[in-house]
């Protein structure tokens, strides 16, 4: 039954019931007014499965939850580059969320990946806002084709879990919006999700939510947000302040709070139509969510295919060495390693899921092999397990491995390592793990690694061993979907969507992650990720954009033009050249020799991915918009594309350029007013005030260029560059003359407001 | 003639007498009142020699001064780490001042050498916040004990020139208390200069020359600064503002201006006690230069053989295997490389000086030797030589080198790139240089590199050439110092008082320097200089700290005790195990593991130096005063001294500790009241408010803590941590239970003020 019309419910309530509806009931819902049937809607936990607890108990009892599909965190599923497959998923994930009478479900996160320590980077899909926006935007078009509410998460800034309530995130004007909100502008105004969801932390001081210039300055008024903001469940710490700012639902709400802002109406400190707007919102949400298109019915063996398929798809093959994988089925493999048999497929805190069903890959592995396949454990992830248990796995799991043709060493993180609301101390494997594994290459140098992990890691063996699949979290399927790219049943296709560095000295927030007393500064600016890597030059163990496939991708004629909105088509032929089809995922990036701002010596701009039978070619085909090629200007506080003729790399990663293209783009227009603190450059560079200025400086330069033979020469006119014109009375009483500012000040005017 | 007394004479005064005061007149002096006996007082350039103008003409046709002694600039001087020779320099400088009449000598320069690209670093004497105020602490003592007044400079945080009238040095309270305010700290408490000039830049948004929280607030009030602040020339923007925050004097100063403080008192906004204030800093500072203590007179030959010994002194031995130098006298020798007879002694800028003389290395080298000397001058310092001479001066350099037993090649930046007024635009050396040294070395391994520069210069060659020596910028006895290195009569002492890198994409402030648009984020925060190359684990060509002797030292039996004030007394037993005198610079560096604040693996805390004949030992005895353990605490806004076993680092360099102790200091007490955003672990923390709340929460994180054989485990306590204890209200109604947060205040408040 749909609920009466907004206004309808408005004009019948009282302040207190309100008050009421802008704040949760039973931890999970809004309230209801049955008197005006207005129902209740649930929200609840994703975001890559439904995590809706049962009635009654204790709500972060976070086990007992009602059985679903457990499909790959964001980590694994974002990897596949794959905005068609994202979708799909989305869709499944809003099917199995209305079939639970669940009326938004929360997610997706798209937080950037600053650290590899964030505890909860699992959940989120990349360290570069264009990834994370494009797949984030595909996911709330999935969730919400079937009636059910998106709400991406956790608006802003939100990169740490370590005092996520507490700390600011001190970020300069550009990386904010260029690295932390560009993903967030993406999904806002590409897909239109019902609901967002604000932040722990604050931003440069302020509470997410209680910002009104982030929850309505940026996110409604530069936006055009439509939708429902809602807080992080435990976010708010003003009630009035936050719906000031533009908080419209706090979860799970109180009525403490609800008791503040009928105060707050009641002593003139809140002006009741700022609470009617949010009421207003919460009902257009209640309204919204009461009309599933369809019955939502679903197969659970169906969504386990799914969730097979994007498992499959997440899988990045990090290294192949002499095409050791694809194994034939036939082959004597020794399976090495706790996590065969009991898979780490989730990460930990609110977004566990209570699996439909959970493949292992060992008896994935038996199911698709013919050869013998023999288990040892190899180690235990008990943090403490009995004296001399470590050794007695590992012997087992080298006599296994010397007797079989090929060893699969599964290792990874133990659970309690990485979760919501901590961080990581390192990026490290315990050291048991390495130690089985050092031992296992040495009597069998044919070792492929699987690694299981929700951050990267540290991967010393990068050089020794010959074939690594980074399996991240895979989900509820990903033992058969490991089985799967293990025999080549799957060609693997996944990239990374974040750098694997060295160590963590290298990593870009180090030093500065993750701060103290409450704060946190993103010292490293624009450079997040391989912005940072590239620009200084530092090795890394996998680059960001990387993966093997089991066939290999010719990239030829490239060629990119600005099209009719001002962006860039860029097109390039993609070619598979080995023996099995295949997908490749193509990216663009560009750069602009010569800028007047900072820039990376890459960033990514457009990416797709075509699926190529051995042999075929295809045309693959990019638009860049041209709002992705902008920076943002902080002298005029908005978005500037610089005119320049771009480089524009076509690239199989960040470090694998293979066609490299230039274009020239007409830049925006910037009317930026000369004053008198406008340096001599910019004057200069003025079409009006530059001549006049020039001139009178062409005599005086001359005198300041003296000294004699034993005085070193000065570039007195680099010096001056920057000189602001507002001093120049400085220099001239160097030469006795006084000089009134008024007469500056009036060139100014002149050159600023010139006569037509 | 001593003039009147302050108060006399500013009672004598009529309003635009007191507005001329405050401002200068000539370009270089302070307005007289003849009336009032009052004369005028001549402050002018520094700091490592006199640069005062001869009268008339262009005051910034930086060649026409009077002859004066140039000293070593400061990256040479500060190489000493002597303060006894730095004093005995400053009381020269003090000396020629006076002689000169010139009342206020502007100097010492003690910015942090934050990127080694910063154009003016040749002035500057450290990247390490205590050698800097220590030495400068030293020059200002030397200078004022001849009756002149010194001015520490630039105040503060100018540590660019790039865009340095304009730029915001965008710096968060840690780094910018210390690291880039901590010297001048220093050199204002102990040294008590006459007088100290403000910036050009702007601080966190504010320009230094209108910034009373810098002028006022942390100068007079937290420092107890009693002198004179004046402006650095063409420093001030808006006269009135830059009274009212507590610059005293504007330089040069304009009539404009002096109308500006008329009419502000005239219509009320400025009161004229701020005036008065000013006038008397003013009036005092010229009673003080009034009276030399003695007749200034010198001998330019003395001045000469001390700007000698301080060039000694300076010069850094980095390299030098199997002992190739010192030279015999007799060592046939191709001297080779421009340097060696045109000397770069002094950098570009208002610290040019018109030396009384200049020796150069070449002739210096011949009068030294007694076998053969042959030169070559390898290359020009043209930016534009003529075609085929580089090829013409290579293949005699290289012709020269293959005939002699040494190669000694004088390599280094050509002048015109670097210079006060605009940045490097990287670390190189010109690569005729390069090449030059690599045609010599292929023909003479036994190849001496001798550099001259004023800030670091990338070493690529640091590992095929077997001895090098970092000259700096040596003032105008640096050719002889030069030669008593080369040949012994010198054992080199100096060391680095900066890191030299690898790569300017290693250095700390890459990327974030020189900044845009008038805004640089110091985004490394405290991690400057060696702070940064060691906690990153970087790889450096030579590190802070590092020199090389003729000599070597043993280091034995450090002891570190808490001393009566708090700080630490340091002592070792340092003997010379080798074959010549030779003095030590000892240093001690400490770490405080598991501090609760991010802090360096290795911070300099103390230092002295040793000279010891061959065999003999001494105990080096240096203090620790406690305000240099302490760090800046955000929460309370001072310096704090955490509590704990400090780990005291005895070091012939930052990364060549010879002695480890520790010792227990007993931390400051810190009253921080708890609050609702106190997290659980702070709470627990708690002696009255912990046990209290720990209990209440046994029984809750037990049924947290669930989950069932699929889940994750999680760890509950570790995300509990940092949960503020206002917010647990969350947690308990994910109960079902409703927590007044009423009742958590009021437990708070009993906390903070417990019953007695």
């Amino acid at each position: 039954m749909t609920p009466p019309p907004t206004d309808a419910v408005l004009a019948g309530l009282s302040l207190a019931e309100k008050a009421a509806l802008t704040s949760g009931t039973r931890f999970w819902y809004t309230e209801s007014v049955e008197r005006l049937q207005l129902p209740s809607v649930m929200l609840t936990d994703g975001p890559h499965g439904l995590r809706k607890q049962r009635a009654g108990g204790d709500h972060l009892g976070i086990g007992d939850s009602v059985p679903a599909t457990c499909f790959p965190p964001a980590a694994a599923l974002g990897s596949s580059w794959d905005v068609d497959l994202v979708e799909r998923v989305g869709a499944a994930l809003g099917t199995e969320a209305a079939h639970a009478d669940v009326g938004v479900l929360l997610g997706p996160g798209l937080n950037i990946k600053r650290s590899p320590l964030c505890g909860r980077n699992f959940e989120y899909l990349s360290e570069d806002p264009l990834v994370s926006g494009v797949l984030a935007a595909a996911l709330v078009a999935g969730i919400q084709s079937r009636g059910v509410g998106a709400c991406p998460k956790h608006f802003a800034a939100n990169n740490q879990e370590h005092d996520r309530m507490r700390v600011s995130a001190d970020i300069d004007p550009r990386p904010l919006r260029e690295i932390y909100l560009r993903g967030f502008q993406h999904v806002v105004t590409e897909a239109h999700p019902w609901a967002i969801m604000c932040s722990y932390n604050r931003i440069n001081g302020v509470h997410a939510a209680e910002d009104p210039w982030l929850l309505t300055t940026v996110l409604r008024d530069q936006w055009c947000f439509a939708g429902l903001v809602v807080s992080d469940w435990g976010a708010v710490n003003d009630r009035v302040a936050a719906l000031i700012a533009g908080l419209d639902l706090d979860m799970p709400g109180s009525a403490f709070a609800d008791a503040q802002i009928i105060d707050a109406v009641a002593a003139g400190s809140l002006d009741e139509d700022v609470l009617d707007c949010s009421v207003r919102r919460v009902v257009d949400l209640v309204r919204r969510t009461g009309a599933p298109p369809a019955a939502a019915t679903f197969d659970t063996d169906e969504h386990h295919a799914l969730a097979r398929e994007a498992a499959g798809r997440g899988i990045v093959l990090l290294k192949n060495d002499d095409g050791l994988l694809p194994l034939p089925t036939r082959t004597h493999i020794a399976v090495i390693g706790e996590f065969a048999q009991s898979p780490r497929y989730q990460g930990a805190g609110s977004s566990t899921i209570v699996p439909t069903r959970l493949d292992c890959a060992l008896d994935e592995i038996r199911l698709q092999a013919t050869g013998d396949v023999v288990f040892a454990r190899g180690f235990t992830t008990a943090a403490e397990p009995p004296p001399g248990e470590a050794d007695r796995l590992l012997d087992e799991a080298v006599g296994a491995a010397a007797h079989a043709e090929v060893a699969v060493v599964f290792l990874g993180l133990p659970a309690r390592c990485e979760s919501e609301g901590f961080d990581r101390d390192d990026l490290d494997l315990p050291v048991a793990q390495l130690r089985l594994l050092d031992a296992v290459v040495a009597v069998n140098p044919r070792t492929v690694v699987v690694l299981s992990n929700g951050g990267v890691v540290a991967l010393p063996f990068a050089s020794t061993v010959p074939a690594i699949l980074e399996g991240w979290l895979l989900g509820q399927a990903g033992g058969a979907a490991t089985a799967d790219v293990l025999f080549g049943a799957v060609n693997p296709s996944a990239k990374l969507t974040e750098t694997i560095p060295v160590r963590v000295h290298d990593t870009p927030a180090y030093l500065a992650y993750p701060g103290e007393f409450g704060h946190v500064r993103y010292g490293e600016g624009l450079f997040v990720g391989y912005r940072w890597y590239d620009a200084r030059c530092l090795e890394v163990a996998f680059p960001f954009g990387h993966g093997l496939s089991y066939t290999s991708f010719d990239y030829a004629d490239a060629v990119a033009t600005v099209n009719s909105a001002g962006g860039l088509d860029v097109s390039v032929t993609v070619t598979n050249t080995g023996d099995v089809a295949g997908r490749e995922i193509v990216q663009v990036y560009t750069s602009l020799p010569g800028s007047d701002v900072s820039r990376p010596p890459r960033e990514l701009k457009a990416f797709t991915s075509v699926h190529l039978d051995t042999g075929a070619s295809t045309r693959a085909t990019m638009t860049i918009r041209r709002q992705d090629l902008a920076y943002w200007d902080i002298r005029v506080d908005r978005w500037v594309v610089e005119g320049g003729t771009y480089t524009v790399d076509v690239a199989a990663s960040s470090r694998d350029v293979r066609c490299t293209v230039s274009v020239a783009v007409d830049g925006d227009d910037l009317d930026i007013p000369l004053s008198p603190m406008s340096s001599l450059a910019e004057v200069f560079a003025h079409p009006v005030a530059g001549p006049v200025v020039a001139s009178a400086f062409a005599e005086q330069m001359t005198s300041l260029s003296g000294g004699d033979g034993l005085m070193p020469k000065v570039d007195m006119s680099r010096m001056l560059d920057s000189f602001p014109i507002g001093k120049v009375g400085m220099l001239a009483s160097a030469a006795g003359v006084e000089v009134d500012p008024a007469m500056i000040s009036e060139l100014l005017d002149r050159a600023n407001d010139p006569p037509d």
